[in-house]
């Protein structure tokens, strides 16, 4: 497995690879969600690309920066383990040799819903990684997680709008045994929180499951409150799949909908969601 | 010369001369300053492909862009004359298949200066076609006016921004004998319409001699404000080169400025500048 630093041999190894790549790009502190990842880019393409890059400029709050846990040792085992072919781990000088740029792309209407309401900044801070990273790799497939559904979204329309010719993949949410949606972040739940978290996957699922039986948005929206009701909640809301607007009581029911929380629990952000379609 | 009409052909194309294009994209109704444009591409890079495309994303008045002049063959004629290897000119529906994109690329600070304060979305319009014009045909360099010196510092800053690995190169303003900035809108203004825009030329050369007679700001601007009397103004300021912010009396002198004016002459918006450096 080779270890990249620098955007020149990345370029290098991408020329060498074209056509070929599928790319994982990742913030590091993997788990098995990244690893699942991992495993569909392999079954697709015949050269594996991970990125590992820890983005100042989607951290709207320099405390969740400093705070995101590290370990690169034991990430390149499981990569390595994983059969991925390249690290791409960059230092913050090589991505940003200027700082980041004041350059914004965002889409107003589906970027200040759910997760961009609560954090400005922080998904054109995505956006512009995502883009300089599929600049360098030259993928010809991406894969996202759909835990991050509103950011897979924003990344799947940019990658068409700006006419990347990279096909962003989005692959399911992968839980613990218990429910809780995997994340970098769990490291930082107290063992009391680790149980409280459970609530965010409890009540989606009950919600969920209310939806499929055709119940309104309305009462969905009320049951997801009430379990949502020991937790410090972001949002909890039922949105159209495509817009992310959420579903209004008494408008048609849309053919796709996502259900989407994010709550704070030990003052770690936690985010889950379910999709229906 | 190669006719091209689709981006599948286009991304042909481009392939087969990788490292090796100038591009010079344009909105068609060429004239001296297109070809200059050329020239300086032919020289330096051993393809040469120059798009038209009147990009609908651009226009804020649609009056303006209905008005936009076009022929084709005209064009043809004169880039066949000029050496270009291949014209690029898609369709609107080639290039905006679903629509114009909702994604906003947007510099807030330069981009609201100048034109940009005047034409809400223009900018972001030019930057999401010239994106996805680099995408299509990915040039080594391209080239662009300085008459619109404000689009070419954006973007500069995007291709590098956004790790495009295109140089984007700014050439010099072309004029006619009179002095009045090449224009494709200038076959839209009257006999006496074509005499009154002289003024944006003559007050500017007049402020730029000021200015390196070492005027002061306040006496530059007084100067260029007095000269355009007769005219419509939009704007006409001096600025530091590389911010757009306005030179404030008093401050100190920036080591390079663009003045610059925009003016309607017979309802036709017209801009024009001079860079000190």
């Amino acid at each position: 497995m080779q270890i990249i630093r620098t955007r020149s041999e990345m370029h290098s190894f991408s020329a060498l690879h074209a056509g070929k790549i599928g790319f994982v790009p990742t913030m590091g502190y993997l788990h098995a969600g990244h690893i699942s990842l991992v495993e569909r880019a392999r079954a697709e393409q015949s050269v594996v690309v991970v990125s590992i890059f820890v983005n100042p400029a989607q951290f709207n709050d320099p405390k969740d920066l400093e705070k995101y846990p590290v370990d690169l040792d034991r990430d390149f085992a499981m990569l390595e383990k994983a059969g991925v072919d390249a690290v791409f781990c960059p230092a913050r000088s090589e991505v940003y040799p200027n700082g980041v740029p004041a350059l914004r792309m965002s889409y107003d209407e589906v970027m200040n819903r759910l997760c961009g309401a609560g954090r400005p900044g922080h998904f054109e801070g995505v956006l512009l990684v995502v883009h300089n990273l599929f600049m360098w790799v030259r993928p010809q497939r991406a894969y996202f997680g759909l835990k991050d559904y509103q950011q897979y979204l924003l990344i799947k329309r940019m990658a068409t709008d700006l006419e990347l010719g990279v096909e962003a993949v989005g692959c399911p949410l992968v839980r613990e045994a218990d429910g809780l949606a995997m994340s970098s972040r769990n490291v930082r739940l107290t063992a009391a929180g680790r149980v409280a978290a459970l609530a965010i996957s409890k009540a989606l699922f009950a919600a969920a499951e209310l939806w499929r039986k055709g119940e309104t948005a309305a009462a969905v929206q009320a049951a997801l409150n009430s379990l949502l009701t020991p937790l410090q909640v972001e949002y909890a809301l039922i949105c159209d799949a495509d817009s992310l607007a959420t579903v209004l009581p008494g408008a048609p029911r849309p053919a796709r909908v996502v259900i989407a929380v994010a709550a704070f629990v030990d003052g770690v952000r936690l985010i889950d969601n379910v999709l229906l379609t």
